[in-house]
């Protein structure tokens, strides 16, 4: 390839190692702009800036979060969409582990990403319009659900989709209460801050596999060591309605569900439409559209799905960082 | 095998399923017995007697545990130490993950078993002068050390090693700073009161498997579920030097190193001389005596490594439990 990449990583064995670098673009791209003004406060956004996400505990009331689990039951009864590429199985249990594309599933997960509190925030980050990218969920069953390995989202999303730039957002929301023992998403403040070029070259069909277990652009030790060792390591948890935002290059992972109690996570991924995807920068072949979108990149407007908090105005945030 | 077990486990898939049953033991065998009163106060005692632990935060300083550490340094360099069977590998990653008979190989961690604080309550909570059934180290080396699945070590000693009674206590002194994200030793508070028989015949040298994974002697999930719903799970946190003492019939595992910080957690199990082993309950052979104590079950004489702290008497105990 003899495009320029700004952020080279899935290498061949033979190439040297390129040491993490800090990352070209800003954390918050709409500084100072009153068009893109929005809920976060300059708390928050410094917040943001430093240590790569925010998280808001009981975002919305855990009752709100019911009718998602009622339309969660019935896909699983979908034995078509339970049989497509877009359904992820655990590597050890075989049970559930991702479900790709639920705004277009579903409505009524289509109208959570147009949140106006969240849309807002979001927008205020990207500096943008922005659209879903990829949107997700990610189950974990009890005793069961298999970990994820440290990775960047950022990292994936421009090695195999071509992402060009750090301007992205994920938005999650969890579904149930996440604690210590279900397998919690954690993240190592301040790891936003830098790209880490990671070894191994993306072989054909890879997301078949990455899906389920995540081998190619994972840090070497070297450099996560660093990274914790700089910014420790978090793990937000809270109940079912919480809310984590994070930075499309926040390193996070998790590990195995050693509990009773499963953990099911909801990913909306917001991209600025200034920042649509190119060819793969280190993969051969594009990735499906219900896992990179390339086609519906127009903006997304606000749904007012629930009259009685606009009518209130944007609430006050509450959220707990460091 | 005609003889009566009370603790029946290791079932055939033939055999009918046997639900978790009460303990047929008391967890605390000194009751009133002034013989064997000791360090731990009724409070501390009756926390044990319900939750089937103590956590006992800093009870050495953590420059103590300097000297212990120079030792298994220097045990890492001995290559015949190392090729041996006390000596056990990480299945995923080839580094060491557990060595057993510590108190066998050195005498610097011999003496550390007959502290007399840590005997003290050891006696105290069994009731009779006690015996080395089994010490290890284990070790979870940064980003590698796979996890324990929930089990109780009563349900292998028992079966595996013919221990006959619920009369056992663990100590579990840690050697590095244990948080949430190295893998931490996790327990079902409550569970010691429950014997949960297994299914799984144990093969011949299972030992040689199961202490790189284990798949036998697990409870299955509606037993583990629903004791983990009565308690809860705990996960005791704190410094190197913190000291865990957990009663052999609670159930307790552990998950993967997510963090580029070691966990290294030394186990003394000291058995009561009115409990030493028969042959094994649910196994053909007996395992090897560095993994259960038969030759030598002579009552442990306290060492006084820290005669600075005798001459002040046993100092009050500052425990955190749920």
């Amino acid at each position: 390839m003899s495009r320029y990449d700004p952020f080279p990583s899935r290498l061949k064995e033979s190439d040297e190692r390129i040491n993490p670098f800090v990352r070209l673009d800003p954390v918050i791209h709409s500084r100072n702009e009153f068009r893109w003004h929005g809920p976060l406060d300059e708390v928050a956004l410094s917040r943001y800036e430093r240590d790569g996400f925010l998280w808001f505990e009981g975002f919305f009331n855990q009752e709100r979060m019911a009718p998602f689990f009622t339309e969660l039951r019935e896909m699983a009864q979908d034995s078509e969409l339970m049989a497509s590429d877009q359904v992820i199985q655990d590597p050890a249990s075989g049970d559930i582990r991702s479900v790709f594309a639920m705004h277009q599933i579903s409505e009524h997960f289509n109208r959570l990403t147009r949140d106006p509190r969240i849309l807002g925030m979001v927008r205020q980050l990207l500096g943008s319009e922005v659209y879903i990218h990829q949107s997700r969920i990610n189950d974990k069953f009890g005793f069961e659900g298999s970990g994820f390995n440290w990775h960047s989202d950022f990292e994936t999303w421009h090695s195999e989709d071509g992402m060009p730039r750090m301007r992205a957002v994920s938005a999650s929301l969890m579904l149930t209460d996440n604690n210590e023992f279900n397998g919690p998403l954690m993240l190592i403040p301040g790891s936003h801050h830098y790209f880490v070029p990671c070894f191994g070259e993306t072989p054909d069909l890879h997301w078949k596999d990455s899906l389920k277990t995540q081998r190619l652009g994972v840090p070497d030790q070297d450099a996560l060591a660093m990274l914790a060792n700089r910014g420790g390591i978090e793990a937000p948890k809270g109940p079912a309605g919480s809310l984590l935002l994070f930075e499309c290059n926040t390193l996070h992972a998790s590990n195995k569900n050693m509990s009773p109690w499963p953990r099911s996570n909801l990913f909306f991924v917001y991209n600025s439409i200034d920042n649509t995807l190119e060819s793969p920068y280190a993969a051969e072949s594009q990735r499906p559209e219900f896992l990179a979108t390339r086609e519906n990149t127009s903006p997304l407007t606000m749904h007012d799905d629930f009259p009685e908090l606009a009518s209130q105005g944007v609430e006050p945030l509450r959220f707990r960082g460091s």
